[in-house]
């Protein structure tokens, strides 16, 4: 199971703030928190820092890579940013994410083909927002096939079946669990992954209803996951639900985390 | 969802020492705080009492009658027990349960026919364990044809798939959930209900990994379960599973559940 760790995105206030301050003790604690908690990727974004992204974004990558060894996971829709902190990068990142829209597929492809990046794919369009399982399973082969011709291997592209708030979507978690199932055996090879945050927008007890959510997605075969390994019940749920999915072999890793005080 | 509620079992201590002891206010407390927590039926078990288990299932029956209007869940393989039991209840039961054994399906059969009970139906036969998906749905159809020449209709049977310990078997929730989930399709009108303790025998933070398996189950279609209501963290995992499983809609009892103090 993949893990790209979300803490360091300036939508987080504290996150603007430091970026802001220039506070690299802050970003570097980041780092070095999720990378002790079992990250594998390190998501930098700076995207609300509109018109300055960039050198913000560059400012980050840079605290980041002194605190920790990990790949980083670059979150932008911007072909030039990407671009820009590409030549930072000790090794070959994870880009988060392109779409259909063909600004933004033709801009990053390229990129992720000649840096040898994993690349994010949202099920969306310009035309549609998949809501239905037919629809994300549909765009997932769009996407397929657009990265595989821009030279980026099936195995380096992580499909996000996108999943809308359950409060005002009630299939919304359902469309994408079905997806994920169908889009792992129709595409061997490429992977899936999935936010936790849109889920529960607008309802109480979001982090109940985000654990929840992930244990039974890794039970359709999702393999990646953006999250915050810092939080304890959410990391004991992933473990759990690798245990319940038949991806952990007698449990071993399961019995590791809770023999690391992990899963109390 | 139906829940039986599984706190009055003589296989807990507290409960054989209070049937040894006639202590009838003990019955009827766990009869009322599991009312009370959201049960549909009182599960009864003295199996503990070899020899005795009708004298002491009748008292209790009795003890639990006199707490809540619930209909009650008589758990015990013996046809004499339950045939015993029957002409006291005041509302029709479940009985908890039936296998392909011949003496306990022919002896059950006519009592749950005769009766108008729900009967639960384990996927176990005197040949096979049923381990495999493949195995579980193909006792779950002979279960089907027994049952409903039996004259107990259809949407009387609930299917327990039965679950091995995670620990020695891996692939044990898997096959169970994708059962559950073949079942409910082939079967139409058919419930498929689960216990929740075997899955994470002789694992670590148990009731983690049995909430985890129940949130998934219920992805898959389950809509019966065994537990203990009162188990606070279990009972919003169902509550959260049902949301995400699109069986709740706009997630109107997560939230009346969050209200009531239920999911924290």
């Amino acid at each position: 199971m993949l893990i790209a760790a979300e803490r360091i995105n300036s939508s987080r206030k504290r996150v603007a703030q430091a970026i802001e301050a220039q506070d690299g003790e802050f970003i570097r604690n980041e780092a070095r928190i999720q990378t002790e908690a079992g990250a594998d990727y390190i998501d930098v974004n700076a995207g609300a820092f509109v018109g300055n992204e960039l050198e913000c974004l560059k400012w980050v990558v840079e605290m980041v890579q002194a605190a920790t060894k990990l790949p980083l996971s670059i979150d932008s829709p911007d072909p030039a940013v990407i671009e820009g902190v590409l030549p930072l990068l000790k090794r070959p990142p994870m880009i988060n994410s392109i779409t259909l829209e063909p600004a933004r597929l033709n801009g990053i492809l390229p990129l992720a083909a000649a840096h040898g990046a994993k690349v994010i794919g949202l099920c969306q369009s310009e035309e549609i927002m998949a809501e239905s399982t037919d629809d994300k399973v549909r765009l997932a082969g769009q996407l397929v096939e657009s990265v595989t011709r821009a030279g980026v291997p099936l195995n380096n592209l992580y499909i996000d079946p996108l999943v809308y708030p359950l409060a005002t979507h009630p299939q919304a978690a359902m469309a994408a669990m079905e997806a994920i199932e169908r889009i792992m055996k129709e595409y061997a090879g490429v992977h899936t992954i999935c936010g936790l945050t849109n889920i529960s927008y607008g309802l109480p007890e979001r982090r109940l209803i985000n654990r929840t959510f992930l244990a039974a997605a890794i039970s359709r075969g999702l393999d990646a996951v953006i999250l915050d390994p810092t939080d304890a019940p959410l990391f004991a749920a992933l473990k759990a639900g690798l245990a319940v999915a038949a991806r952990d072999d007698y449990s071993m890793d399961y019995i590791a985390a809770f023999r690391a005080g992990r899963l109390g």
